[in-house]
C-alpha cells in the first residue's frame, strides 16, 4: 500500500513572507510610532510656526526700509519754487508715502516741525479722521516756517516740551505698528540739504519700545514741565 | 485502498495575505513615492532655512533694542562729578556695550562728537586693533567738549562735512553687521538731559544701506567739499 500525496500549497514564496513581515511591522509602527511622530512633529511645527509668526519674517507685511537725504529726486527741490511738483522716486515721498499709510493713528514726536509738505500730511490725515498727537519742543515753535500753530488751528492736538533740555526726537508711530525713526527734522534744510536718514520698520520689536515711550511723553508733557496748548 | 492525505499548508491565514499586500503596497509606495516625498519636502524645507536665515529670526544672535535717554540711571549723572562710576543698568552704559561689541570694524557718522565716555571707547577700541573711522561735521569740532581732536591724536581716522548743510546722521555700523541709530547726538546734554532714542539692530535690511551710506560719506569727504584731516 503506497500512497503518495501531492501538496498543492507550495507556493507560498518567501516573497510573499518577506513582505507579510512587513507588512506586519509596517502597521504596528503605525499603531505605535505614528502617533508619537505626529504629535512630535506637530510640536515641533508648532513651535516653529510660533518663532516665525513672532518675528514676522513670513509676513506679507514686513517693512524694513532705510531712506537718505539728500537724494538726487529731492536735490531738485533745492530751487525754492513754491510747487514741489515732481517728487517721484524722491526719500521725501517714501517718507510721506509711510505717513499717508495711516489708518487708525498717528503718533508724531518731532523736535522740529517746519516743513510744510509733511505738516500738510498730517492736517490731512486728521481731516480723515485719523487720530493724530504731536510733540515737539517748544523751543522749536519759533523756527522758520514752523507747522505747529498750522497743526493747532487746524485741530491737532500738540504737547511740548518747555525744559530747558531738549524734546530731541525725529520719530513717528504709525497706527502703533509702523516706525518711522530717524536724524530727520521735519525742516527744508533736514529735507533738501543735510545728510540724514529715516529708517520704517514694523518689527515689533523695535516698534512697541516707541509705541511706550510717545505715551510715557505724551502724559509728562500735561505737567507744569510742559506745556498742553490743547 | 483508502488514502487520506492531510496537508499541513494550510494555515496560510487571510491575515498573512492582507499584511503581505500591505507589504507589498508599502514597498512599491517606497520606491516611487518616497523619492518624490523626500526631493519635494527637502526644497520645501531648503527655502524655509533661506528664508529663515535671510530674516535672522532664528539667529541666537538677533539684536533689536531701543534705549531711551533720560532714563533714572543716567539721570544720575547730571552731577557735574568727573566719574561716572555706577552706570548699571544705564542707557548710556547700553549704547556703550554695543559699541564695544565690535571685534573689527567701527564705522562712526556722528553730528556732533562731545562726551568724553563715548570718545574713550572709540579710541580703546582703536587701540584694540579695531578699524574705527569717523565722520562728523567741521562746524561742531567747536561745540564744548567735542572729542575730534582727542580721536585724531589717538590716530583715528576722521573726515568731515564742511558744506553749509549738516552733516546731521548720529549712527555708528559695527563690524558691518550691527546699527546704533537715533536721535541722539554723543553730548552731555543728549546722555544726560534730553529725551532722545538709540535703536540697535542687526536686521541687515535694515543695516546694509547704512553701510553703504557710510561708505558713500567716506569717500564724499575726500572731495574739496569735504575735509580730510588726515
Amino acid at each position: 500500500l503506497d500512497c503518495t500525496c501531492t501538496c498543492t500549497c507550495q507556493d507560498k514564496s518567501p516573497l510573499i513572507f518577506v513582505f507579510s513581515v512587513l507588512g506586519f511591522g509596517w502597521m504596528m509602527r503605525s499603531l505605535y510610532v505614528m502617533p508619537i511622530v505626529v504629535v512630535g512633529s506637530s510640536l515641533f511645527f508648532a513651535y516653529w510656526f510660533y518663532r516665525i509668526r513672532r518675528s514676522g519674517a513670513f509676513s506679507k507685511k514686513t517693512i524694513n526700509k532705510v531712506v537718505f537725504f539728500p537724494d538726487k529726486a529731492t536735490a531738485k527741490l533745492l530751487s525754492r519754487s513754491r510747487k514741489r511738483t515732481n517728487l517721484q522716486g524722491s526719500s521725501l515721498l517714501t517718507l510721506m508715502e509711510s505717513i499717508q499709510s495711516a489708518r487708525h493713528s498717528l503718533d508724531v514726536c518731532m523736535f522740529t516741525m517746519a516743513c510744510k509738505e509733511l505738516g500738510e500730511v498730517l492736517i490731512k490725515a486728521h481731516r480723515d479722521r485719523i487720530t493724530v498727537r504731536v510733540i515737539t519742543d517748544a523751543e522749536q515753535t519759533g523756527a522758520y516756517g514752523s507747522q505747529i500753530e498750522k497743526l493747532r488751528r487746524a485741530g491737532i492736538r500738540v504737547r511740548m516740551d518747555k525744559t530747558t533740555f531738549f524734546m530731541h526726537h525725529k520719530f513717528v508711530v504709525v497706527d502703533n505698528k509702523v516706525l518711522v525713526n530717524g536724524s530727520l527734522n521735519w525742516t527744508n534744510q533736514g529735507v533738501c540739504g543735510n545728510q540724514e536718514n529715516v529708517l520704517i520698520t514694523n518689527n515689533s520689536e523695535l516698534v512697541q519700545p516707541f509705541v511706550k515711550q510717545f505715551e510715557h511723553l505724551w502724559q509728562l508733557y500735561t505737567t507744569p514741565g510742559g506745556l498742553r496748548l490743547n
